[in-house]
């Protein structure tokens, strides 16, 4: 494990410990047991990417190594990230009746706790509003810091609602995805959160006003974007050893980037194809689709995608005034660019 | 309806209209028709207790009848907190696998909501820090509300858990119930939302520090444990038809104040009659139960409890120097002294 990596991890600790410590709440052993098994279950266990962001961000923000006071505070807030990210998690699995999560059963379907799990989603939620509050009342930034974290929330959950309602049971229709809807549910349900929230909180710690960055936001959720349809790619024509799944996107009726743009490309007869294979788990309909897929050169459109999307995104970065803005931008767009998992 | 009621429901046609134009989500018109309809079914639908006792608490503080521009930012207000119940009980439903809900089918199990309706929960609460963000930012209490809704909401929460673990499927443990555990999981599930938020939220906008105001806190958390035991005791021995329902809580094996008292002031062989009757479904066995309660004579247990709770509330609101303050807390005692419903 990365030195940073490491040091990231002890923060947690820390942060776990200060929770169940919380004066606010008067703890019993079960419940100090139930919190702490939760939190090591459902919080540290990603590539936890976002989190770390939020470090070296704040690092080319600055433009020097962070003193130890404010490794911990840009630690404390990439927590917060990854504490969103299993508050979301824990629900959307509930929600799609998920089985397994990071290759363990997810936690609702951990013996004993069940439906329980729609509460600690809660509770994963308020330790955010706890770790915010211990550690940054009294910041010049705190309540920047909050209606960041609430305006985030409020564009992921809206994007989790599309996403649910257009996919409704019992409602399976094409005809719905579009580009366009493909796109509005990436930007609200994934973007803002895995994206511009890391840069927005580094951007706060650094004394920066986020009115005066909108076009940063604007760069970070078109890198958002291009990150999921590089996923959605992946989960086809990715190779399951490097990508560490098998995709079942086809399967699951999932309104992925490469079903809209097969959509978009098809002739009438294709279309039919799509129609008739897509979104049944019998593998000759899977089978079809990705035979379709081939035919109508997916690969070759998405490399096409993927160096415009590049081309742009450096271009727009580079329009930035503002050198550290851009080396993290830049930071960022390294890390995925024709990333293989 | 009163006048009062029918200004404070024109604030959450208002409150509603400005959501589902949030400019911070492109609603379609099938997310905005969704949302809609989820607020219409889940958040005006209830007594509004909570919500209007802000407006009344407010004008007591003030001394004199409110403004058009106070009485709408003080409903509001209210309106956060019918909101917040709604996101609770929306979740809790779930959790517990009701059936209805104030009189209709719980919203996950209307037709193709399902378990959409854990979204639908964050969603209710993200509404809140939607609502204080248009129209509290920029007072000076601004983030004093967001610390107050957040810690309330962590308590909230945090009283849920201890209920859930303590209750869990298979592990019925009469042992476990005892005063202590009753008025824990009382204090935090239920009466710092339920008596607490409407107060504070009063005092923030009268110019209020809450920090001074401690000594109302444990007042108000008090009467919403005494508002508990009524209810609990209620469930038992009110009248079905003024309480409006058939009460469950000996076949649900709830941590009730009744079998709580019932189990301190029970021999061994009435606490046998406990250990083999309490929690199952058959009404020989709930009858079995009730005729224990009445062998304990806990209807003057009860009583007494009641008079003994309403000297101590008397004595505590009139020790507080401000005057205002004590009308607050005398309003909030005279709703529920010796209710019947």
């Amino acid at each position: 494990m990365s030195d940073l990596k490491s040091k990231f991890l002890q923060v947690y600790s820390v942060l776990k410990s200060e929770l169940l410590n919380d004066p606010a709440f008067e703890f019993s052993d079960e419940a100090t047991n139930w919190v702490d098994r939760m939190l090591d279950y459902n919080v540290p266990g990603g590539k936890l990417n976002r989190g770390l962001s939020v470090i070296d961000s704040y690092r080319l923000l600055k433009g020097e190594e962070l003193g130890e006071e404010e490794f911990f505070l840009a630690s404390a807030l990439g927590w917060c990230i990854e504490w969103l990210q299993a508050y979301f998690l824990v629900l959307d699995d509930i929600m799609d009746n998920s089985h397994t999560r990071r290759g363990h059963p997810c936690w609702f379907r951990v013996p004993k706790v069940g439906l329980i799990a729609a509460n600690d989603g809660v509770l994963l939620r308020n330790h955010i509003s706890r770790i915010l509050k211990k550690h940054f009342k009294g910041k010049p930034y705190y309540v920047d810091l909050l209606d960041l974290f609430n305006e985030v929330e409020f564009q992921t959950a809206s994007g989790q609602m599309i996403d649910l309602i257009t996919t409704l049971e019992g409602e399976k229709d094409l005809s719905k995805y579009t580009l366009s809807l493909h796109r509005r549910i990436v930007q609200y349900k994934t973007a803002y959160y895995s994206f511009y929230l890391p840069v927005g909180c580094a951007l706060l710690m650094a004394g920066e006003n986020l009115d005066n960055h909108i076009d940063v936001k604007n760069i970070l959720v078109d890198m958002g974007i291009y990150f999921q349809v590089q996923d959605d790619y992946l989960d086809c024509f990715g190779d399951p050893e490097t990508i560490g799944k098998i995709g079942t996107d086809i399967e699951d009726f999932k309104c992925s980037w490469l079903v809209v743009k097969a959509l978009e490309l098809s002739n009438e007869e294709q279309k039919k194809v799509l129609y008739e294979n897509y979104g049944k788990p019998d593998p000759a309909n899977v089978a079809k689709v990705k035979a379709l897929y081939k035919e109508l050169d997916l690969q070759g459109v998405f490399a096409e995608y993927e160096s415009k999307s590049y081309e742009k995104l450096v271009s727009s970065i580079e329009a930035r005034p503002n050198k550290a803005v851009q080396a993290v931008l830049k930071s960022f767009l390294a890390k995925i660019y024709k990333r293989q998992k």
